[in-house]
């Protein structure tokens, strides 16, 4: 069995307490099925890095996580040191796009023993995939200040869309979408406001749903959409969008499964050229960093995608049903964390994710 | 008493539904209230005109429009006949911008008979405003496409932020704040992604918060804001919001409010140098149009923002307070529309107002 080498990249905040959990359950699924796991951990991408450093990531970042199968990522973000735009600009968003990870593939779930904060809303209702771009779009950096200090003051920021770019984030949505029972893929769009680039990104989606003809396409805009993930959740089955409406999808809808803190996502290069970055949505979370109160489950369930993307399936898909099998024990029985309403530690709920492993 | 000229613009859809409900409305409230409204309605702005015309407006819009006190406007967009950002960059979004409505102020309240989707929210646990930037951002109309129709095709889209825009929206904003009993404004930002335009927000909101010392200021990432109106919709007072992020936030509140149906929005220029425009938030609604089953509720409680902007509190009170004492009724006892889980027609819900009144 070859073994695979991971770049273990913590991070900050409470990215600095789950990835050990999320370490040791990788540790006992690649046990159990007898994979060989090689950790190596990086404490660059961090306020701690810049303090000593002044960067986030040394010169030599690429070549050194270029020789990783994967990144396995915790959150990045710590506000008082260095503001994000420039700790996420010098890590994170650079990393997703020289590795150019073009696809950020997060799935929405509700878990069985998760409250949703949605009335009436059993597991099973809720089981959509969030298809966002993940290089372009919003995203762009380009942009400026004119008149600086003056009340003549202006500044521009340009989105930036490309055939490219657009194509393919849609072709590999489409594509899980035709993989899927339902077969039915929901575009993100505001091309009724935003006038110019979001009729690019309608156009390209009816030009790729020639190619699929199976699949059931329909589109909203982002402000209904945001409304329907609350009023009918239950109508998704894989949605796309730009890089900015992804992110805001890819929060809300984990928001309505009942907390940010079991949502993973796959910063993924499907041309398999570069490595790809597993990381939980949440982020670095100051609020509740350093009190051992974070819940582990979006960092172990990217365990389980990373395992799915390595070649793994039936190791991923066991790591995801210890994690189900513990959070339907519910707050009384396992030792959930504060967000899942119970009184765990991020260790104890790591540790019985691991034994059920 | 001086008389108010009202120019009534149906527009498309569900709007040409609401209209004449709201219209009733409004008269029998300024005739309790000894108020003389003066009605004049025009079919512009609508599929039909372009259609007869191929514009969205007459030429003489702007002249015509001028001479009314206020705008009471229904839906605009109809994409069957005419794409969204033609219909409406050529109709509501250029009415907007000509006649310097900067703001849009989206009150968010769980309403008394009204069920939230939300799990154990009562009325008045919900109960914020949104306040919108509403003539620049992201909506720009600014851009274009290079390369076109090949592989290299790529499309540029500008955000444009003043500081003339961006201050003058941010002032109302605190100013709102500062006469709620709460003072607590929330700003919307994603400067930790959206690294030029969205840092720049951030700057001036700290710069505005130095002239409202007793206003307590928070921001949140647009993503983790989604987030938080699911998970905790009772933090917020009044939220302010860049053009995009409040169209999305001020359909997403109203959607954990229960209904999208309810939601109404005064385009105000503050400075009474142009008329102000009142419309609900839900849009023509194609999917329901035509069926007698839309709520007039929103396109009501515009009404009663209209009122207050022209001067008559009281009367708005009075209006406001009809709708929450029919709405309070519940589905069994009053002629709810089928989004409040009644049986009851767009007529028969807006007479019931109308009598209450
Ligand atoms: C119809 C559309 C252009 C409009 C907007 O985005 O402003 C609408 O969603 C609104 O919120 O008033
Ligand atoms: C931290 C931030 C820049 C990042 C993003 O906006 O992409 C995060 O919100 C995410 O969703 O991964």
């Amino acid at each position: 069995m070859t073994a695979h080498r991971i770049a273990v990249v913590p991070g900050d905040g409470i990215g600095l307490e789950v990835v050990p959990a999320g370490v040791d359950a990788l540790r006992a699924t690649a046990d159990r099925f007898g994979l060989t796991l090689e950790f190596d951990v990086f404490d660059f991408a961090s306020a701690a890095h810049w303090q000593r450093h002044g960067t986030m990531l040394p010169p030599d970042w690429e070549e050194t996580l270029r020789r990783y199968d994967a990144i396995y990522f915790g959150a990045v973000g710590w506000p008082e040191v260095v503001p994000d735009h420039i700790s996420l600009w010098g890590s994170l968003l650079q990393i997703r796009r020289t590795f150019d990870q073009y696809v950020n593939l997060r799935p929405c779930r509700l878990m069985p023993g998760v409250r949703s904060p949605l009335a009436g809303r059993e597991p099973g209702d809720i089981d959509f995939v969030v298809v966002r771009e993940n290089t372009e779009g919003e995203y762009s950096s380009i942009g400026g200040r004119i008149f600086e200090g003056t009340d003549r003051e202006t500044v521009l920021h340009e989105t930036v869309m490309t055939r490219v770019g657009v194509d393919r984030v849609l072709r590999f949505a489409f594509e899980q979408a035709a993989r899927r029972p339902e077969q039915h893929l929901t575009s993100a769009t505001k091309s009724n406001g935003i006038s110019i680039s979001m009729p690019y990104w309608d156009e390209r989606v009816a030009a790729m749903k020639e190619q699929f003809p199976a699949v059931r396409v329909d589109k909203f805009h982002i402000d209904a959409l945001a409304a329907q993930f609350v009023l009918h959740p239950e109508r998704f089955d894989v949605v796309v969008a730009s890089n900015l409406f992804g992110d805001i999808l890819s929060d809300l809808g984990p928001a309505c499964t009942g907390t940010l803190g079991i949502a993973p996502s796959a910063n993924i290069n499907p041309d398999r050229a570069h490595p790809s970055l597993f990381e939980p949505v949440h982020g670095s979370a100051p609020d509740i960093a350093g009190r051992g109160i974070a819940n582990p489950v979006g960092q172990i369930w990217c365990g389980s995608m990373m395992l799915d993307h390595l070649g793994h399936p039936e190791a991923a898909a066991h790591l995801l049903g210890a994690v189900e099998d513990v959070l339907a024990l519910g707050p009384a029985e396992a030792p959930l964390t504060p967000d899942l309403h119970g009184k765990g530690t991020t260790a104890e709920l790591g540790e019985a994710i691991t034994t059920r492993v």
